[in-house]
This record gives C-alpha cells, sequence and structure tokens, in this order.
C-alpha cells in the first residue's frame, strides 16, 4: 500500500523547508575547518582471492582529524580511472572487501566509504543533536566531502557518488557541498526534509527523531536539522543527478525525497517504483546508474 | 478505524479500470474451451447423519477437462429445485458435508463449489500470471461457470450464485460471464479493481500480487490482471445484485468493491457495514440473500 | 509451532490444581439457589425460511432469575428427541436461527444457548472477581446447568453437552454438575488450569486475569478461582467425554487441557492435533461428536 | 507520525455531534437521583512514612449509594485550602497513598478519585450499554459530581478538577455538570466524539466500541453514547479550561479533542504537542496546570 | 534471544527423521526420468559494463523439460575453471547479471541458477505436495542435479555447490544426489528435519507448511516430505562440506540444521553464529566458502 | 506468560559470568581517575509552587569533569538529613522538579541523578563499546559514585542508593563501588549477566547489543561487559539490599537479577512478582523500599 501521498500529488508536492541563512556559511567553516588537518591519505593494499580486481584499505583523516575507513577497488593494475564514491545505509558499514565488486569491474575506482562509529549501532540521528556543531551528521558529512577529496588524491580526478537510503542522504550532501560533481545517483535518499519525514513516517530510524522531540518538547531539534536536511544541500547542487524512490516505502518517506528532487538545483530526474518499498528499484536502479555513470564519467568525449 | 475512503467519497468513487477491447473475446474463447469438454457430472450419494437433507458429492469436468468438486445439498427426497451456488473464500474448500445447510433447509439445490488445488495453500494470485491465457483465476472462473453448467444439468434451471470475499469475486464472474441467473449476492467481494486495492491493502492474499510487483518491476502484471477484474465483469453482468461491505475491512478495500458495484450493469443494491472489517454483514447479510433469493427463485409467479 | 508442552511431556502433566474443601457445598448452594426460582421455560416459534427444521426462541430462568436465551432447532414437526445442548466461545451469541443446523438435521432437539451479557464484549474474565459469590462465571455456570433442566422439561430426557473454548469450559462446568448427562465434548476447552494458563499464555482472553492479577498484585484471585477450575468440574463428573486439543493453541494452551483431562472422572477420551491452533479439529472434531452422540443418544438399545 | 488530521485541519474540524433534546433532562434527573441519598462523606487519616502532608482515605456515596474511595492529601495540619479533585485513566486506581504528591505539596487539598470497579479490568466501554439508564459511565460522571460535593462537605468551597485521558474525559463531564469550578484542565482527553473517535482510531480502549457495534450490528449504540458525549458537556460547561492533546495520539485522535474544544463554552485554550503521543505535555502539562490552578484558586483576590 | 536449543543442546540433537526405503530409488528414477531428455545447455553472451568478467545467459533443460535459468560468471577470456553452482533463497532469483560477482573475480566459473516459478511468489512449500512426484520440489532438485551436469559440459570438471537458506537446502540435496563433487558450503540450509521443524518455527516460510497440515489434518503431508528432507540426503553426501547457522535464526531452526549436520556423512564442519539470526555468518561465512573452495577446487595438487 | 525460568528454576540459576582478574584494578583506577578532579557541587535553589519542600538544582562534576545534573529535594528548611539516591531508567531524566516527592516527603534528602546524554535517545548500550576504557558505563557507573560522594559533601552522611531498571543496574553497581552505604533498592535491575540476557531477551534495550554483537560478529563485545556486569558488583557489595522483579519481565529477564542476586555478598532479599511484567512491583516496592530505607536510615539508634 502506498506510504504518503498519491504519484499525482508528489508531483504537486513542495517542502516547506527554508534554508537558514547562515546555511552556506555554517559549511564553508565546517569544510575549511575539516581541510585545515591534512587528509594523510593511505591505501594499504589488501591481499584478497580475487584474482580481477585489486583491493586496498584506504583510511584518511574526516572532520576533526578521526580517521576514516574506506575500501579501494579497481581493475587489477589499473590507476587513474574516474571514481564512484560510495556511501552505506544506517548503521552499516563498508562491507567485506571480496563484496560490492559491480563498480570496479565496470571500470571504475570504487571508494566503499564507512561512516564512523556506527557499524551496528543506533542512536546517530539524535547523537550531539543539541548544537549544530556536534551534530553528529556534521562529522559525517565532513567526512564523506574528504572522501572526494581523497579519491582525487589517489587520481581520480572524475568523481560520481551514490548511496542507498542513509548513503543517499549523504551523497546528497556532498553533492550540495563539493563543485564539480560529474554525477550522483540518490536511492531512496534519508535525512530529507525532516518535519515532513516526522509527520509520516512511524519506523526507525525517523523515529529516533521523533522520540527525541517527544521527550524533549520544547527543544529546538528542527533548528540543528536545518543544516542538515538534503533539501537544503540540493538547492546547492549541481551536479546532473538520479533519485529514485519506492511510492511504498515505510522507511523514506516518498514525499520528502520529492521535496529534495524538486528542490535539486542541477540536471535531474526521479525514477519512481510505484509497487516498491525501501528497496526502491534494487538492481533495476544499479543499471540505470551503471548507465549514467558510464555516459559521464568513461565515454566522456 | 475506516481503511479507505470515508461513506460519502465511496458513493462518488468511480473506478480507473478500463476494460480491455478483447475482453470480451478472451472470456468467450475461454468458456468455448471449457465447453468443448463433456461436462461429465457425477453425483455420488454421501452417507452423512443428517436425516433431513440429502447429500452428494458432485464432480465435472471444469477448465482442461480437470475434476472440481462440490457438495451438492437438498432437502430429503426433492429434487428439481432451484439452485444456489455458492463460492468460497481464499484458501479455502468446500467444507464439511454436514456443515453449511442453511440453504438446503431453505428448499433450495445447494451446490457448494470447491477452487481447484487452494486448500490450505497460498501464492495463488500469482501463479501463472505472466499470460492472460495461464493465470490461475482463469480456470477458476471457467470452472465457476461449468458449476452453473452442472447444476443445470442436474436439474435446477434457476440460479443465482453468492459467494464471500474471494467467493464473492467468483461470484461476481460467474454473473458476468452467465446469461440469465437468477440472483446474486456478493459479500465483501475479492478479485476487484486492482490497481485501487494494491495502492491502499497492506495484508494477504492483495499482498501477494504487491510483493510480485515489487520483485519483478518492469513486468506487465496489470496487464494480465485487466482480463481477471470484477470491474469488468460487472459492466457485462445483467442479474439482480446484492452487494456487500464493511468500511473497515483491511483485507478487501471498500472503494475496490464500490468501484465493482457503480460499474455493475444490472439491478443493485450495496449494503454497507459501517463498523464491521471483513465480515461485512456476517449472518445479516445471510438474512438479506434468504430474503432476496426466495423472493426471487422460490416464490416467482 | 508448538505453544507449550510436546506431546510426551503432556501425557505425562498433571496439573498442580486442588480443589478446595467446600467446593461442592459452594456448588450445592448455588444450583440450590438456582433452583429455587421457577424456571418457567417459554419457547416461542419462529419464522424463519428454513422448510426442514422447526426454530424457537427459548428463554428461561437462570441464576438470579435473569432470562437466559436460547435457539431450539428441531426436525420439522418432531418432539421428544435427545438433545445437544451447546455453549458459544469468549464475547460471542447463539448467533443467527437460521445457522448452525448440523444437530437439528442429524436428528437431535438443539439447544444453543447464549452467556448472559457477553456478545461482542470483553473484560468478563475479572468481572466480580473479587468474590466466588459475585464471580460472573458463577451465573454463567448455574445458568448452564438451568439450560439442561430447561431442556429436559421441554420433553429431551436425555442430554449431552458440547461446546468449543469458553462454550467447552461451560459444557465441562456442567458435565461435572450435572449427573446422568449421556455424553460430552469440549473442542479446546477454557477455563481450566488457571495457574498453569496465565504462565504460559499471552493472548486473550487469559490475558486479563493476568492483566488484573498485575495490578492487584497481593490480591487472591486464584482461591476465587479455585471454585471455577475445569480441573476441579472434571474430577466430578461420570459422562463419557471426548477433549480435543491443537498442540499449536496459543489461546488454551494444551497443558491445560490434559490438566483436565486427566482429572477426568468419566469415561474419556483426547483428539489431539498437532499441527493445529485453537480451531483444534474444526469439522473432525464435529464428526467425531456426531458419532459418539449418534451412538449414546440415538442409538442405544 | 501524525494519527489524524494536521494542525491546520483540525484547526477547522467542527464534530458532527448533536446534543439530544433531552440530553440536560436526563442528566437533572441522574443528578438529582445521586443526590437524594446521603452523601455520608467519611475521612479516615491513613498512617504513612510522610512527613510533610497529612493523607485522608476517603469514601462516599456514589451513584447509587455505592462507596467510592479517593485519597485526600494536604499540607501537614491544614484545613480550607482550596481543591484539585482528579480522575485517572481507563483501567486505572487511585494509586499509592504516599505517590502523586504534587498538588499537596503545592498548597491544594488534593482528592484523587477512584473509579469504581476499573481497577485492572476491561470492557467497561460497553458495560450496560444497551440503555443510558444501565450504562457504565453514568455511575462514573454522577460519581464524580459527587466527588466534588465530597471535597465540598470537606471544607473546600473553591474546585478545579483535571485528569488525563479517560480522566479527562470524566473532568470534562463533571465541567459540564458541576457549576462553579475554579479552572479545569483536560489532558488528552478520552470519551469525546464518539462517532469521529470510531473511524480514525484503532486502539484500544475505543476499539471496545468499534468490536461491540461489529458484532451488533443493528444496535443503536450511538443513541446511548450521545447522553456521555464530551462535546455534548464542553457546550454546558463554564470554568476555563486548559486543553492539551498530542498530534500523534493513537489512543485519543486529536480531532475528538479538538471537537469538544470548539465546542467548549467557557474560556477555553488548547496546547497542542506536536510530536508527542498519548503522553501529551507530560510535566510539561502539569506545569500549565500547577500555573494556571495556582492563578486562579490560590492567588485569587 | 535463542530461538531454539542451546548449543550444548544442539550439539547432543539428534534428528527423529528416518529414511523411506524407497528414498533411494525414488531419487535414482526421478533423476534417470530427468536425465532421459537432452539437457540442451545453451550459453548467450550477454552484454554488460563489466569490464573484467564475462556473463553467459545460460539455459538448459531440467526436469520435465522445463527451461531452467542461470548466469554463468567467468574472468575475462578464461575458460575450463572449476566451478562453484549457487542456488538462492525461497521466492528469490537469479538477481542481477551484473552483481554477486565475487566467485568469477576470484577465479572460478560461477554458475547462479534460478528456481523455476519462485520469483517473487509464495506457496510453493506446497505445490503438488499430494504426491511425492507431483511435489514442487521434486523437480527443483532434479533441476539443480542438472545444473551441475550442465556446468560440466560446459567444461568445469571440478564443481562445487553454495547456497543460503533455501539455497542451502538445495545445495544439500545435490550434494545427497550427485557424486564426486568437490566442496559444498550450506548457509542456514532450509528444507531439513521438517517434522522438527514445524514444531519450534512459527515464520514464512516454514509456516506455509503448517497451514496447510493443519487445515488438512488428517493428509499425509510427511510421508511425501519424508523424500525431501536434508537430513536424509545428508546420509547419502560424500563431499567436503562446510554448514553455517545463526542461533538466534527464528526462519531455519538451528536445531534442524544441526540435525542434517550430525548426518552428514561427508567430512563436515559446522560454524554456529551465537548472536546471529537468518544472515548467519553473513560475508564471514562466504571467507570461510572462499578459503573452502579455493583450497579444495584452485590449488589442488 | 512466563519469559524466563520457573521460579523454582531460577532458584537454582547462578550465573555462568566470572569477574576478570583486573576487574577490581579497572574500578579503582577509573575512580581514582574520576576523583582526582574537584567535585564542584553547586546547589542553585529552584523556584517551585511548592511550600512542603524545597528544591535545588545540583550540578556536580562526573567522569572526565562532565557536569552531572540532578535535582535534590528536601523538606521545607531542613539540612543534614540521610540522603536517597536515585538513577533512572533507560533514555529517561531527572524528570520534573516538582514531581517524584515521596522521600523528600517523607523526610530524605533525595538526589536525583540525571544519566548523561540519554534523555529521550538510544543507542548507549554500544556507545563506546570498543574498549573498556570508553565504554559509555563507564562514565555512567563513575557519575553514580560521584552522585554519592556529591550528597555526602551537601551534608548526608548516611546514604542509600535506590533505582528501577537502568536506575537499578547503576545503583547496584554504586552499592559495589562504594563502601558504607546504609541500604540499596533495585528494583528489576537491568545491566546484570549480560550473555544469559542475550540468550533469553528479544525486546530493546538488550537488542542493542545483540544487533551489536550479531553484526560485529566476531567482535570481543563480551570482555568489555564484563566489566560492567551487575554480578561482577554484587560480589563485592556489603549494604543491605532489596531486589524486586517480576516473572513475566520481558525487558530484564528474570534469571539475569537472580545471577546477581545470588552472587550478593551483603545482607540481602528478593521480592519475586509471579505476574508483573517490567514494572515489577510498583508501588508495592516503594512501600517495600521506603519501610526498609527508613529502619535503616531515620529510625537507626
Amino acid at each position: 500500500m502506498l506510504t504518503d501521498l498519491t504519484l499525482d500529488a508528489l508531483r504537486e508536492y513542495r517542502s516547506s523547508y527554508t534554508r537558514p541563512d547562515d546555511f552556506d556559511d555554517f559549511w564553508d567553516s565546517t569544510l575549511a575547518e575539516a581541510r585545515e588537518l591534512d587528509i594523510s591519505v593511505e591505501a594499504v593494499p589488501v591481499e584478497t582471492p580475487l584474482q580481477t580486481l585489486d583491493v586496498h584499505d584506504v583510511t584518511f583523516s574526516g572532520f576533526g582529524g578521526d580517521r576514516v575507513r574506506a575500501w579501494l577497488r579497481t581493475p587489477k593494475g589499473r590507476t587513474g580511472l574516474p571514481a564512484v564514491v560510495q556511501y552505506h545505509g544506517y548503521g552499516g558499514n563498508r562491507g567485506s572487501a571480496v563484496e560490492n565488486l559491480t563498480w570496479a569491474s565496470a571500470g571504475f575506482a570504487h571508494l566503499q566509504v564507512e561512516v564512523r562509529d556506527q557499524r551496528g549501532g543506533t542512536g546517530f540521528m539524535t547523537r550531539g543533536i543539541t548544537d549544530r556543531e556536534t551534530y553528529f551528521y556534521r562529522k559525517v558529512f565532513a567526512d564523506a566531502v574528504r572522501a572526494v577529496d581523497a579519491i582525487r588524491e589517489l587520481g581520480s580526478p572524475d568523481v560520481a557518488v551514490i548511496g542507498n537510503s542513509q548513503g543517499g542522504g549523504i551523497a546528497l550532501a556532498t553533492a550540495g557541498l563539493v563543485p564539480g560533481l560529474a554525477a550522483a545517483h540518490f536511492q531512496a535518499p534519508f535525512l530529507c526534509d525532516f518535519r515532513r519525514a516526522l509527520t509520516v513516517c512511524g519506523r526507525p530510524p525517523y523515529t529516533e527523531l521523533t522520540a527525541y522531540v517527544a521527550e524533549h518538547r520544547r527543544s529546538d531539534v528542527f533548528s540543528t536539522l536545518s543544516y542538515f536536511d538534503g533539501v537544503g544541500f540540493a538547492a546547492r547542487a549541481t551536479a546532473p543527478a538520479w533519485f529514485s524512490i519506492g511510492l511504498m516505502d515505510d522507511i523514506v518517506p516518498p514525499s520528502t525525497v520529492f521535496g529534495a528532487y524538486h528542490a535539486y538545483a542541477g540536471p535531474r530526474q526521479i525514477q519512481v517504483w510505484e509497487h516498491n518499498a525501501h528497496e526502491a528499484g534494487g538492481s533495476d536502479d544499479l543499471d540505470i546508474a551503471l548507465d549514467a555513470f558510464r555516459t559521464r564519467l568513461l565515454e566522456k568525449p
């Protein structure tokens, strides 16, 4: 069953979110602060049973100098390839070194970034939320930007970003924060249009926020969140973007994705899956992304 | 709580379903194919402890020649009675020979038909759905038409059809496929207005279709279903019909029933139970059906 | 999945229930008090569409003189038949006059008794529970005994009792309170072995008791219940009895039924349905009961 | 997630409830009948470990002369204080003598009234519902009025009423039935706008009514309920009132509270908690009530 | 929480399953029947964006001559490699051509077989269950054996089998039916120790069987299943095998896996994940399988 | 229903937990480190409507110098009273200044401590769990010890500790870490016997740990937890203690509480509530605690 508005209504929906006046300042200073520290990219070869790909265990200095981890997968012996930077879903991790091999097998440098501290845990939606300076996603989004810096330093000037759910939200933030990305794909992106999300979503992780606001009642959570909303980042983005959403998604409400989509400032398209839930288009979305990224990154004139 | 539109909105609701141009051709050829085979009705007396009724174990050749089973219950020693043909709900069966005795005790020949293969199982909503020729309900609806043929062959020229849930959907299909029925009663009829059903219903069995479409994404399931939609059969029906639906039904969405009701071409009425779920009017519906069928079949001038 | 002990363990299980010393006194005086009032049986013919059966709307004075309602169904024009007195499940009612026709069609006088006040409600497990004198089931069990008195007064000397769930519990109480019954069938009988029931059952209606005891903590609910436990009635019963239980019943724990079964003082057998839940044997149980009651009541020498 | 209308829609919402013509007559005669009996207030000192407060175990004659229980808490050695009469939620009780000490510690006489028979039980929504004369809440509301009579007799001329959930509904009824109250606070008040409640609420206790109406189908439950609806009492009230509701309340639908709020005849305000469920404002509501009641009762000129 | 026995008890647990005398005959004749038909392996190159791997769309004739589909993935331009044949979980499919690339990237010919008819559907546990000849899994297991025949025909003499959940059950059946396999890995294998499974498992898909047996009561389902039980196949297997199970698995009960493990006739080991559910060891299991299969197939002397 | 062992089995149950050799060293150095910083207790009077009590907003330096917040409630104008230090449940907070007045009204100095960072959040069970030095509860338990230091500094030499759920776990840790406490009450104490807890509990917050261990599989979480297990603290405690547990508690398994109880080194008793869930004895437990603490702290010779 539909979990949110009908498709007709979604096409009309516009988010009520408004960007704080100092949104840009906040992120400029955040990134400046992050970039003050040397990124210190390390890429250690990993011994794997894979015969067609190289895998490196990459670490670099993210926000506050904390070391961020990622896998870099590349076709055996090749360097200087266009890159796909991927972010993962809530509570997840960069996964196994020997899985998720599509991008590298397709000729990209594939950087699979791990969200700090998050593996197997919960509660990150409200960690440090009392202040925009201490909010968990300030660090995460800065880390994500630094991941693009890192892959560029590793020799990939052309970069696309991609992610599912939380990973889609991080990719969207990155698209809003990093100029010059070649392309972006957001599958069921989380972290958009928070006020709307809380009124229509009754499942985790958005309910972490609902529970917190319910408990604190008079707190100003939404003031903090206004600096981290995908709708805000969308309006700053320029890279061509592919959105995807299932209309039966009960984890990321479709209206929140349309809220970001309609605000997106770059070239954009959205793939709607009428009968899918949070899995959205699954591997069909991957096919779309592969096609888009190949055209934009591998086959560019 | 209401599971669908308010009563006012239901009265305005019209289904967006449109019948394929070759809907009639498809069913004409399906029934012709079914009727090419000899129906070979067999009625074997069953020994039961019942003193007031006779029970026969009836079998006949349905679609593809497969044998379909039914109970025939009649008042002791009487023949040539008007008949009530009843179809059952999803995953059900014809039940015990010695239960469901109301219709026969009321002076009807009561044919309780069993849906092929279905007893205790699941997954029938998608069986053979890749092609209208192989879809499970093609056989079931043809079987249902043949059940009317069978009871007529057994000596009951006047026939009414009735069913609850899936049985209501089958009865509705039969009303659309068999001319000259005396009356019909559809209690919470399933299998109507599929597109609408999938957008508002989150419970089995409709979710069998949702899961299938979600998994196949680009498949053309609705093209197959367009030949099996109760809204399509309703527009071909002529028998006087009694519909019934509960506004708190979370298995058969009320709007889908109103979709069929508003399309029904014969004399029609609908009994709305505002606070009932899938049980609809229960035995109150039975009273309505008894009264309607007696007037139309037993007391006709 | 099993909801309680394995079948092997059930065969060994014995209830820890012990009957209070004045159990018999309590029920002797309760029944004496109930029988002091004139039973005033009334049987009003009901006009129905049924041609093979007569139906009477029966009322009689139960505990405290309150009028109890029942349907009496008999084969057309016949009287003085052996009777089956049936009690219904929790929150239920005597149903429609024109349904549940098996027993009458099979040649019995069938008295379908309605539990007072209960239709469509909840909360009866704890009503009046502070004192055995005021407990709801004191009235219900006395009413049930009076139902047997009533059917005897209406001309059926030979009486069997039957019921499912709560109805099974009432039938069991009746079997313990009324000497000379011809037979009894208890399908998934409720209201047995209360202490055990509360430790293994997490579903209504037993949870009404759990919630009450949780709230009252130091109350003496089990003292009241000790006068209403099916294990206690079983030890007083003499009629041949057929028990039935599903091992996946999550409403009536199988161990509580075995607790009563093992305590049953009359001839007894138990039909175990290994993969069934609260429906137990369904119509297969009905077949067993039909066979048993015919042998004992209709075909007796 | 929101469980009912948006805040904008709630501000426009008006209940479709209409008061029966003899609503006032019914309650006049009910209260007259209740007041015919001597109230016989007893206040027995309770020995507690509390050094700053006195606690009395109060009983008085409610409807039909049944004894109603309450705790009276007062600051050590003080009498003649303005009073706060509090009613509790569904299935609850007056609680422990030594908890809930805020009102007394703040200088009020605090009468915590216990709803008759209800502790730890269920099923009260439909008890006696076949007739307005026998309906459970007729007794409860009359008891509640008598509680105000009792506290006045105990020396508190100025009285405010307060309650949460069912307690809020009882307080609202009291505000409609007792002239001259100083103030009232209704937190997530239950028992308002029944017809609306049943269409939007799928959780107990309102579902006790839904199940009952579903089972009885053609019954006239709403006719009885029309004499007990908070919307009806609101239109008779004159005391200044503070309402409170959470927009994510799934037990008491926000629209039903706005239905009563918009009908309220006295000075009124409503505190909306956008992200809270049935807890509404919790202790923030208490702060509001403390402030309101102090201004109206303790600091009056 | 644990969903079945403790680890100590699992180590002691032995299944009560006993193989029918004609188990071997049944499967000999089933495979003979399947192999009578020409396998007609077709391998059509698939155009993909992958630069390091070749993908072929493989079809071959399975049971009854029905065409079975599979992906064959191999390192670019290489042939004659040892093969890994993989079966998938319930309701699944062979997936996207460009995902699941680990085995091919590691130097294997990877044949990912699709279970016939199953994608996105349900109800397969009981399809055709009335007779061992018509049972759905007879075809599936025969197809699985033919998949090994097919990959051998395609030039891979050394073959390992692997699968998760239903795929694990199919792999286990294959290991029992095909002599000379090099290795096998069963992750949380389904379809073992059916009688035990039904007594401890309350989640789909095993509940499809429970519901069926509940509905048919006196049917002989377990007689059919005795020819399809993983415990029976285990006793015929000779290939070295790695089992894996999570002790919090609520879909495949751990005891049923230990039942098969203890009956396994070849060299065996089992990896227990104490705190995992149906995901078992996830990519840690993959590491184990990679290591095992490399040792057995790639590095053999 | 019971959620864990029967009472007989609980009386026999002993935890398999063993204290690490350097448990004492770890806590000695942790507390030494915490106490190196000046505690800097501040107690600011709070203006409230309460006339019988004083309330102070207390802050003090906890672990790492972070400021910890608490309410101090005392009878109006009194000082130097024996103290009750209370800790709260998971995700909670110190509550409103004007609620929870029983202890102060009974003549105690009542310090209601707030767990750092936790209000309205989740995920604390795994925060910092990779190392015993960084684990969240290291700070919390040190804060709790400092709360006792603080109240002593504020003039209360005699101190009892109390808490429910997580608060009970913190109180138990405090009892194991602070010599010379006068008494302790643990209601359904959380954070005991972690290994056992995870095998029998399927509800949050213990499932935060289960999910984490499931995700990390080979991690050494239990090594960290061994320094924070209530069973370990129990063996160091000397204060007379009252435990309480409900046998239907599905959040804190009864066996884990018995594990701690049996290990408790001081005088001990346990109140078992057979039919209660996580609420345990509710206000009945409060009565027990009031009685115990009065005897030990207020009425000591």
